[in-house]
């Protein structure tokens, strides 16, 4: 070699990076156990995977001699009809990205300068540190109090000081605690000027009338991202999508990659929208194993689990038990993946996605073999 | 509304935008034909389309009930396994992205401030000034010569001038001129510590003997992009890949997107490079085309085809004719779709990719019947 490599900007260097899921052969192998025989309760992702009408829309789009050939729709034309279809917002407020993971980088990369601010409310996604990294900006956290409660005089406070220099991104319901954001408290960020990205990654599981959407209409601030990786059971195929203002939409489109939607995830994408009473069934089937679950935890003494508006339940680790990390190591051994997390406010706790009805049993079972 | 929608940043509210390929079905569609009886030479796409292996992998993983639904793998292990055996070097040297686009925005954002410079040749590929605008950049053009011959000269001078300030960015072969970077040129610049993206997107249609990988091993400044899009006939399931050294390949891995290769095209991809040696079979038939419609527009007067080493031909139009741009909506309207460009270097120019062997014959007659 000639020289040093070529070396990335100096904010980059340091990076701690996202810690993304460990894939499931990996965690089975490393537990010494067969991958059908573990729960993957690690990610959220629905338990009862793709929707056999996506899985017929996908293998039909296969059949045509020209699927996956040529390049996709740089307008997403055809995606976000369909969406407008499920949100009933016009088109012309809608982009679709790779994930909502593109859009919340998108985003903050087309409205943000280095150094500006991005506030956040922890303990909740990880994504939102790691983006703030990577665009260089200056990330302010409000960290949430008792049982993970918003602080609402604190985020106002910050808010009034950020001003327009900054954008709040908030998870509704709260990845991890599963709350949703009151309403008020997002009005009054709104009414005060803030531009805040309201990450509805889990909306559907809280119902849609949970969703500040129709705040769309009277806070041109206000920026709603969802994603079909949860609901629709299509994390592998990459599909998001953002809802604003349609001259931040139009700008968007501009700024973005031109064929960042892949044709399967656009196929799967339809489809999951034309059948979405079927798969509606599935979502009141994790909503009803939630509950059974959250039951069940509670019955479990030293474990505390946190109401929840979406498909997991961020469950209190009592010390006597151990470390979140120690159970959810013990979980492993007995393959079950949950997630743990990096962050100091989140020590005691571990994360369990819901799962399908049929395994809610070997669940418990298993939890209690480890305690 | 309560105010002003979010403004973005103002080096993008002024961006004219990339100029993607419009849809096949809309083209067709307002040349009032039916897209089976029009010719898509407008994008440099495989003309053979995904081959029947590549296809009955994705059935096959269609099949198994967890594909799609789960998050892919962020280390793309099975991904750049593949992509090893492929190219010959080690996984610790390549990354995979959603096309080369993915990674040609993900690298200038990695390595370079905002006003820092990149140095590209025009012309060349529309994306790079898009990404300059995109990433605040200073796009530096060291315009081609006659016939479009890289300014060896001037490229040396402004690579002295920005030093390991900047990023010089070539296609090789060139798209749309068709030819090779001299080999001499890409290691003088190396030489003299440039950092060159070299994006290799058509090598294919080349062949591997006239890519500069080897000299990966000797410069570490060189990082060498490529794409799925074009030789493996996936261009709507997005997936490229850069090789590039191992500390800056590292680096790259941490600041993406933990999720980028949607699991369609990490399937499709691995299956590509299972039966690489089937796909050459459609790359060579590609080659033959190639020359019989350089031949055969060689006897057309008023045309000069420029020599390529692609999988498409940039023509010289007489203004005889017409403008490059006249040519191309003639064509059009017999359902013959081809490129031409906002570039003033490139108005008396349009751009044909080459059909299948098949399709040569409709392409010279159509193209008859407009002159």
């Amino acid at each position: 070699m000639t020289s040093q490599p070529p070396q990335v900007r100096r904010h980059l260097a340091q990076l701690p990076g996202y810690a993304p899921v460990v894939p499931l052969a990996e965690r089975a192998r490393r537990a010494g156990l067969d991958p059908e025989d573990c729960l993957k309760l690690d990610a959220n992702e629905n338990p009862y995977g793709m929707h056999p009408k996506v899985r017929a829309a996908l293998s039909d789009a296969l059949a045509d001699p020209h699927f996956g050939s040529i390049y996709p729709d740089p307008n997403q034309t055809e995606l976000r009809a369909a969406l407008s279809h499920y949100t009933g917002l016009d088109p012309s407020m809608i982009v679709a990205g790779a994930g909502a993971d593109e859009l919340l980088d998108l985003t903050l990369r087309a409205l943000l300068q280095p150094g500006a601010s991005i506030v956040s409310c922890p303990p909740s996604f990880g994504m939102y540190p790691f983006l703030a990294d990577v665009n260089e900006l200056k990330l302010i956290e409000v960290v949430r109090g008792d049982g993970f409660a918003l602080d609402r005089e604190a985020l106002l406070t910050v808010v009034d000081d950020v001003g327009a220099a900054g954008v709040v991104v908030l998870t509704s319901p709260n990845n991890p605690s599963g709350d949703l954001v009151p309403g008020d408290v997002l009005c009054e960020m709104l009414a005060r000027g803030a531009t805040v990205m309201l990450d509805e990654a889990y909306i559907e599981f809280a119902g849609f009338d949970a969703s500040a959407q129709e705040l769309l209409n009277e806070y041109s601030g206000l920026i709603i991202m969802r994603t079909f990786s949860k609901w629709a059971g299509i994390a592998g195929l990459r599909l998001g999508y953002a809802l604003a203002h349609p001259d931040l939409v139009a700008d968007l489109i501009k700024v973005k990659q031109p064929y960042n939607i892949n044709q399967a995830a656009e196929v799967a994408g339809i489809a999951a929208v034309e059948c979405a009473d079927e798969i509606s069934e599935q979502i009141e089937s994790v909503r009803r194993t939630r509950n059974d679950l959250y039951d069940a935890l509670l019955e479990i003494e030293g474990l505390s689990p946190l109401p929840s508006d979406s498909n997991f339940i961020l469950v209190g680790v009592d010390p006597g038990i151990g470390t979140g990390q120690e159970l959810h190591d013990r979980l492993a051994g007995v393959g079950v993946f949950t997630r743990t997390y990096r962050d100091p406010l989140l020590t005691s706790h571990l994360r369990i996605s819901i799962p399908r009805a049929d395994q809610l049993d070997t669940l418990t079972e298993r939890l209690g073999s480890v305690l």
